[in-house]
């Protein structure tokens, strides 16, 4: 392909969306089932499926730590995995605006296959189009996961007695896209990843999820405060507990932001029984993806109606916030 | 929702996304699994599945004979039928611009939910994000399907001695799509439609389809040359057999377009062993959206390489013309 940038005529659906197929998704993606070319993938089922889909919109596309690709990859990987499912099939919807460079396509359509690789998924079916535009790119992947006999992870799972842990810091994703939006200089970088390694290991480690969250838009306020709904439980936080890097809470003073309401993409919220959690803790410690890894609350049962799905920040001096789902706009196009 | 129109507020992933889920899509799309809210869907499977994606950023959104969101439901359903698969589970990824009328989402929202009825598939995950803009939609769809044990319907099945049928009139849908930006008066409608009842139909009626395909960008000529590539044989249409609407043929006539070459949204092409061809032919015309089923050509085997993979337009007077796949632009944003 000689061309450098994207024109209205790659989204014919005639010989030029063939060659962009052929000479770049085809390339990177290839596996047998893709290879064929046919309406839909025809691929091995099982008995229960996990089934989920997530657009991206991320601006800048590329950023220190990742990129739109790895980004559409890891959201839809981590929600499978998130149900304890095995993430099995994903597909890929590309929107291309006229005018995006070649070269960026390529970059970020190679970032998918390698994080596809390191997630263990096979990317079987895409469509691209192409719209009027100034150069920009969104992506859908929706994903199939096989869910094996018995996992009962569920947003409503969490129970009294039960602990609430994270699998590491809060906010550098946020932090990373804002600061580069806003030519801030810092190292921040993303913390964009696919968890289903983690996930695994715990639950081959014998742990009992009752839930798992990964912390995305919204931040870790609003996904606690909607599993304290989903469970009709109180979930209490420590202030003080919630892991963020000192780089993250310095950029985070400066422009008055809370890492609470702040985006991830590679983090979870994992709720287990009291007496599981120090293993928990260990075994996520041990991946990559997890040495951050703390427990920074607690689940009690409701006293009456108007507890329940309560979240609670208790303060060192014995103080209590309640807090509430993401006010406001939060941060556009993070992902 | 008091609101008219989408902001960017909307695409938070907070208080007010949470709003616009409950109000327009919880609402429309309500089934067990998408009422729970989770990360994913968990839902039963089966042994072979099919599994696809479509985005749809047609303009305008609304047409005669339907919408963004009908085709986006139509789109995704058709390929997997393609394949002899029944289509079982939809995900909807929607991308809002800002100044996007609630009114106009909540008719297409409506509107899938009706097509979704229609074809007997469940609308199990969703995403919603917010980009800035002028108040344009985009919609992707991915599906899943359960393959039937034995089928075997390809793109590569096409064999010596079939015969190739059309499930209708060619044009149509870009006829309509192209008339309506243009501003000029027709009353040419979208042939937006699920094809997957009249396939059941076909399978169930014992024809050994060997190949589907939907006819949608691109159109026919597109469609067909890629079919007789992949089944490397020799594809002949007769001149004149290829059915179109005067209306479509009238506006071609004055824009210079040629219906082998424009798009569709309810209609396939369907190639069997000459036996079969007549039952098929009963069958679809028994169908609503197959009464101009038509026979329009054969298939034959390649005398040797070089003739592998041509499609053949024979005249009335016993000329021949090579088709190839569309060149050029075609008509952008017409799904």
């Amino acid at each position: 392909m000689s061309d450098t940038r994207i024109a209205m005529v790659h989204g014919s659906g005639g010989k030029a969306t063939g060659e962009l197929i052929a000479n770049i998704f085809a390339k990177e993606f290839q596996n047998e089932t893709l290879n064929q070319m046919e309406d839909s993938a025809v691929v091995d089922g099982s008995a229960k499926l996990a089934v989920t889909t997530d657009s991206f919109v991320v601006t800048p596309l590329i950023f220190r730590g990742g990129d739109i690709g790895r980004l559409a990859v890891c959201g839809t990987v981590n929600d499978l995995a998130m149900r304890g499912a095995v993430p099995k099939y994903l597909t890929c919807g590309f929107i291309l605006e006229e005018g995006l460079s070649i070269e960026t396509l390529r970059s970020v359509v190679h970032s998918m296959a390698e994080t596809a690789r390191e997630a263990g998924v096979a990317i079987v079916a895409g469509d691209t189009k192409v719209i009027e535009g100034n150069g920009g790119l969104y992506i859908n992947t929706a994903g199939v996961g096989f869910v094996p006999e018995g996992a009962e992870i569920s947003a409503e799972g969490a129970k009294d007695g039960d602990v609430i842990l994270v699998s590491g810091t809060m906010g550098d994703h946020h932090a990373c896209i804002l600061s580069t939006r806003m030519s801030i200089e810092t190292d921040v970088a993303s913390d964009c990843a696919p968890l289903n390694g983690m996930v695994k290991e715990l639950l081959d480690g014998g742990v009992r999820v009752h839930t798992l969250r990964d912390i995305t838009r919204g931040g870790l306020g609003t996904v606690l405060k909607e599993l304290a709904e989903a469970s009709g439980t109180v979930f209490s936080l420590k202030d003080g507990l919630v892991p963020v890097t000192d780089r993250v809470r310095d950029f985070c003073g400066l422009l008055g932001l809370d890492p609470l309401y702040m985006g991830n993409e590679g983090k979870m919220a994992v709720i287990v029984p009291a007496e599981d959690a120090e293993r928990a803790l260990e075994i996520m410690r041990k991946n990559r993806y997890g040495r951050d890894a703390a427990r920074i609350g607690s689940v009690r049962k409701a006293n009456d109606d108007t507890e329940k799905g309560r979240l609670i920040m208790e303060t060192a001096i014995g103080g209590k916030r309640y807090l509430d789902v993401l006010q406001g706009e939060g941060l556009p196009r993070i992902c």
